[in-house]
């Protein structure tokens, strides 16, 4: 997009001289600012804000770029037109499209077509326009530019663009680019993410988000994106009732939540709930230097919001660094007695800029220290432009992040400002500040992520093939423990079964499993075998499966004589294991979604379970095992030995791989795994393959919505 | 405190003339806004600020408030002076006492005893001083008097109350009664709940706190209080290092977060978490009517901020009104065809105030709309103050809350400006105006909340007096299931047990039990009795007690030759029930905290328990049961049949009347207490008695020490 935001020239097809029409807007927003060749397009021709308007087009020729304003219907037929004469990008200002119904719907596949036959950029339709402050270029109908900065912004919402580039200029923020997304009917936020990514300006990506066009190729951009700059990303309509909001919003169906929880930490994506988290953290990242560690100091001159402070660095996270010996002596020896010298440093409520300067110079020269809270509150004494300054000299050349909190108000308005000319970090209140540095902490780890690939296993990908296509030929679209094949066939251990029709093969099949085995009934017909003695356990010779295939045999039709009795099923009977499950439900936006969790009650009512999008690396699925809330009770406490998680692991590589080769399956799930001190088995599996389009919801699938809900 | 707040003479003892004395700061607070007399009091006499100052206050003679500002050790002698005079009233503002060193600690002692003896009451010592907007008494030595209004504030650190007067200055804040605590030598918070709550100037009662000096005069004040006024508080130091931060910043010891948890939330406490939290609830509560429930209306004029808000609300457990069919056909005859007629409702960005006055008025008169949010985005045709207009007018007749959020800057301004002098709460993030009426609703709750007394089980205390006393006399403290005759004297069932000698007592009081029983070895020497044979499980019949009798005396001393057999215990054999428990510690501010949790890993490792201080009433022991995140596995899920939890509640209630009887016990469980589809058993129990003072901090308080923590 680098030649649409450094466009020369640019025409405004459908420029008005009429105040309140939207073609008057974008062109007082182009002629304020904009150094380039402005080309007003009116079918009446004539002369708008002075310059002389073309009748078309093509009268003119080519420019960079072309922002058009006409009604939908019109639009089509002008694209063609630029496309001829050769223009490559294009915003499309107008409503109409897709989000009012389908003859919308229709036009804007219209549109997609002609991008594509003539290789156009097209930004919107339905949208506010685009900024690029470097270039002085104003090609939206928000009547100001915004001041030059390092944050870009891309919003899926044009009121939310209005709000920020509002609030922005009363408090001085800065912006490099700005797009306003529109319905994203060429351009989409991947295309954005990548433009901000080399856009030498742009020091923090920002956008706020409904929904997302290509969730791959979103991990795959975010993935690099976010290892050169920091992505911060609201994503709205968390919620079912916001999502349905979404959908009637813009007609973006959106995801489910826990598919961009999974996606954004996969990504390097910081997910900000709201817009003043956004804009917190941007000034940080911005402006401040990554610290090397989470061990943050507090210099204050006042206990009480040091108390606070603490608070709050602790819930988050973050550690109140131990201060070395010398830094203790030194602070001693140049601070008054009744200062306090651990950690919050107190410098007490007479402090002048000079002792704040000693505090913040000893404090910075500890190793022990990765970060600074500044900390000042307004006591009678207090000369707040002088510590402000102080702030100000230090951050300027330090490698340690410096956050201030100059926390008051009327004594402050000084201060305030200078720190924000100086673009100083500040926040009204501390919790702020101390959450601001906490994001700086988690770039400085998502900076330096690697995204290794998945392991590529040794398989058998025919004969899961076959099973497939032998189950679609049948209409059969859910298939059970009868195709372990699958599992075999991607080395995943299963459980010793069989399913046998007569006491031959029954004995036959139990020596080939071995000993001790449960035996249970296959009756369509019954489906509370253990009320009819249809399950036998502890079975350990070829005595006691006779006994139990004889017994089966002649009480259940007397007890059930309707049901027809297609034979037994063999298990090896397990013992000293955990049951675990590993699930994968197809996210519509992001594709298959893995879940792993402990069984029983723990999925059912804790809900205490991690999703991952796959495919997945060795380190995702260690961390699936390791995310869940209950994994202490696979690592061995309360005397038990550990579980072994590695086999675990093992198993969601070999799923993932599954899953990615075979995308007709919409679900899967081995429920339960049973997970011993040495290795782990399949017991029980369930796959549903999609029918035709999309399928029924499932219960799986039914019970990761609900969490997204919450 | 009324008597202080109405002075109408006021002494300063210390008053100065020099710039930069703290005596010179509160002559001339007083001097600038006091309408009533003032008295400088100092030793070398002179004029002050224009007033003759006497020599010392017996000279001038009583007067209804004193503030003292002089060195700490001359303060004790000053205090009896004013006693003797008849003086009732003090404010302390000189540091130099409990919080610097024992000296000072001694000399604050002093000053309790010396109020006693006169009957004064004493703000402080070190602290900032106090104001009362309404009688233009500014007894501190901020030097401006905050804004009339409804808020009242009590703050124990001085920093943030002048913080929060500095913004609140900025931000047209307004107070009634403003409190520095200090180190509430005699005037506590209990007292400044009580004042706030009977002076008829004050809406809202605020509160930073780091400690409590009376926990349960905290309870009931705040019961009291909360009914009549809403009460936020912030407590401080909620986690392990704020509270030693809190030790060294005043010598408060901080309870257990836990218990100002559980406390707050059995007093109507509303509990808030940070300043900006504080100011926005404040504002809300001071000028909006109480909403009947919390089905709430969102009126947007952009689609964006409205999907946000939504998320925010239902995170928030706020219902998204369902619009009667009258509403939505009122709102689509008189809204543009593409506005959203349904929750929110969309207005539109050209919306113009009439459009917004129309949209309001119809939802309004929705018996399905119990409060509104009026967002609003700044668009190019947005009039902003006439918007703005329609809220002030119809939020002054109306009996819905109407909370705005003006969502922007620069352009919005003057309707900012136009809402503060109207005092309509108005917020810049929608997500707060949201969270602002969730508070709302909350109080809407608590206001008509019930506090009964505990119930009063007809129970014998002689017989736990006698056990108890017993156990000091021979230096035994910690009791367990031996002394069963506790809970079975406070009605608590128990499983039937018996430890005995010999053959003939086992068989004996086998036959009493009943069978099925458990037998285990009772042996000092032994810890792991399975490993030796040790238990004996479903004995069905004396046979089988007599061969589990001999079988252990015959074969233990063959693998244990050095351990001396004490007997063997029998108990009853339980199934199908589940194992929770009921635990008691003593909280150092609160005393007598009780838990309840599931058994094993529930309490364990998910740490899902529910405290609340005894005595609870049958409503909290039914809380504390449904408030675990697991009550769901008592309720009978999963096919499960449900459990008896009126058994478990009748257990909480009576164990609460026995830790309430007998403050000597430390700590207290019963752990497990088997329940079953009816009826609940206890099966062990463990009683730790004070040891002298303060005994070694056991397991329970260690667990319910690292669960405030997190």
């Amino acid at each position: 997009m680098r030649d649409m935001f450094d466009a020369k020239s640019i025409a405004v097809i459908g420029a008005s001289e009429t105040k309140g029409k939207i073609g008057y807007d974008i062109m007082r927003s182009l002629v304020n600012y904009y150094k380039g060749e402005i080309v007003p397009v009116n079918i009446k021709g004539g002369e708008i804000l002075g310059i002389p308007a073309c009748t078309s087009i093509s009268e003119h020729g080519p420019v960079d770029l072309a922002v058009i304003t006409i009604p939908s219907h019109l639009i089509p037929a002008t694209v063609e037109e630029c496309g001829e004469i050769g223009i490559k990008n294009i915003v499309v200002i107008s409503a109409g499209f897709k989000e009012i119904d389908e003859e919308g719907a229709r036009l804007e596949n219209e549109l997609v077509e002609l991008c594509k036959k003539y290789k156009i950029k097209l930004v919107g339709p339905n949208c506010l326009g685009i900024m690029n402050t470097y270039n002085d270029m104003n090609a939206s109908f928000s009547s100001d530019i915004a001041h030059k900065g390092k944050i870009s912004f891309m919003s899926q919402s044009g009121a939310i663009m209005a709000a920020i580039l509002d609030y922005a200029d009363k408090k001085n923020i800065g912006f490099s680019r700005i797009v306003s997304l529109g319905n994203k009917a060429v351009i989409n936020e991947n295309d954005c993410m990548k433009d901000f990514m080399e856009d030498e300006n742009t020091e923090v990506i920002t956008a706020y988000l409904e929904g997302i066009v290509d969730g791959p190729g979103f991990i795959e951009a975010s993935r690099e994106a976010s290892r050169k700059k920091p992505v911060l990303v609201i994503k709205s309509g968390r919620t079912s009732k916001g999502s349905e909001a979404v959908s009637s919003h813009t007609g973006t169906i959106a995801g489910s939540d826990s598919a961009y929880e999974a996606a954004f930490s996969q990504c390097g994506i910081i997910r900000v709930n709201s817009l003043d988290e956004m804009m917190d953290y941007s000034s940080a990242l911005a402006f401040s230097p990554l610290p090397k560690g989470n061990r943050i100091v507090i210099i204050t001159n006042a206990g009480g919001p040091a108390i606070m402070t603490t608070d709050v660095a602790i819930k988050n996270n973050l550690e109140i660094a131990e201060l070395t010996c010398e830094t203790k002596q030194k602070l001693k020896d140049g601070l008054p007695a009744t200062a306090s010298v651990k950690n919050p440093v107190d410098v007490l409520g007479d402090a002048s800029p000079e002792r704040y300067a000693f505090a913040l110079e000893t404090v910075l020269a500890d190793p022990n220290v990765d970060g600074v809270i500044y900390l000042v509150t307004p006591q009678s004494v207090t000369d707040a432009e002088g510590i402000a300054k102080v702030a100000i000299e230090h951050a300027k050349s330090s490698e340690k992040p410096i956050l201030c909190s100059f926390f008051g108000g009327t004594s402050f308005e000084g201060a305030e400002k200078l720190l924000a000319e100086h673009q100083i970090p500040n926040y009204l209140y501390p919790k702020r500040a101390v959450k601001s540095l906490k994001t700086l902490y988690n770039y400085s780890i998502i900076k330096d992520q690697e995204y290794p690939d998945s392991p590529d296993f040794d398989v058998d990908k025919e004969i899961v093939k076959n099973i497939i296509q032998e189950a679609q030929e049948k209409d059969m679209y859910t298939l059970g423990l009868e195709s372990f094949d699958i599992l075999k066939a991607y080395g995943i251990p299963t459980v010793g079964t069989a399913i046998t029709k007569n006491l031959e093969d029954t004995l036959k099949a139990a020596e080939e499993i071995g000993y001790p085995l449960v035996m249970k009934i296959v009756s369509p017909q019954i489906s509370h075998k253990s009320d009819v003695g249809g399950i036998k356990l502890n079975l350990n010779n070829a005595d006691d499966v006779k006994a139990a295939y004889e017994d089966m045999m002649e009480n259940i039709p007397k007890k059930e004589p309707n049901a027809t009795l297609e034979g037994v099923q063999l298990q090896k009977m397990l013992s000293g294991g955990k049951e675990v499950i590993i699930g994968m439900v197809q996210d519509p936006t992001f594709g298959p979604m893995m879940m792993f969790g402990l069984g029983g009650i723990y999925v059912e009512i804790l809900k205490d379970v991690k999703f991952a999008i796959a495919p997945v690396n060795e380190e995702e699925a260690r961390e699936m095992i390791a995310g869940i809330k209950t994994h202490e009770l696979l690592e061995g406490t309360r005397g038990d030995k550990a579980m072994d998680t590695e086999a675990i692991a093992d198993i969601i590589l070999r799923i993932s791989q599954l899953v990615t080769d075979f995308p007709e399956i919409n679900e899967f799930e081995i429920n339960p795994l049973m997970v011993f001190e040495e290795g782990a088995l399949a017991v029980d599996m369930r796959l549903m393959l999609k029918e035709g389009g999309s399928g029924p919801v499932s219960e799986l699938s039914q019970s990761a919505r609900v969490k997204s809900s919450e």
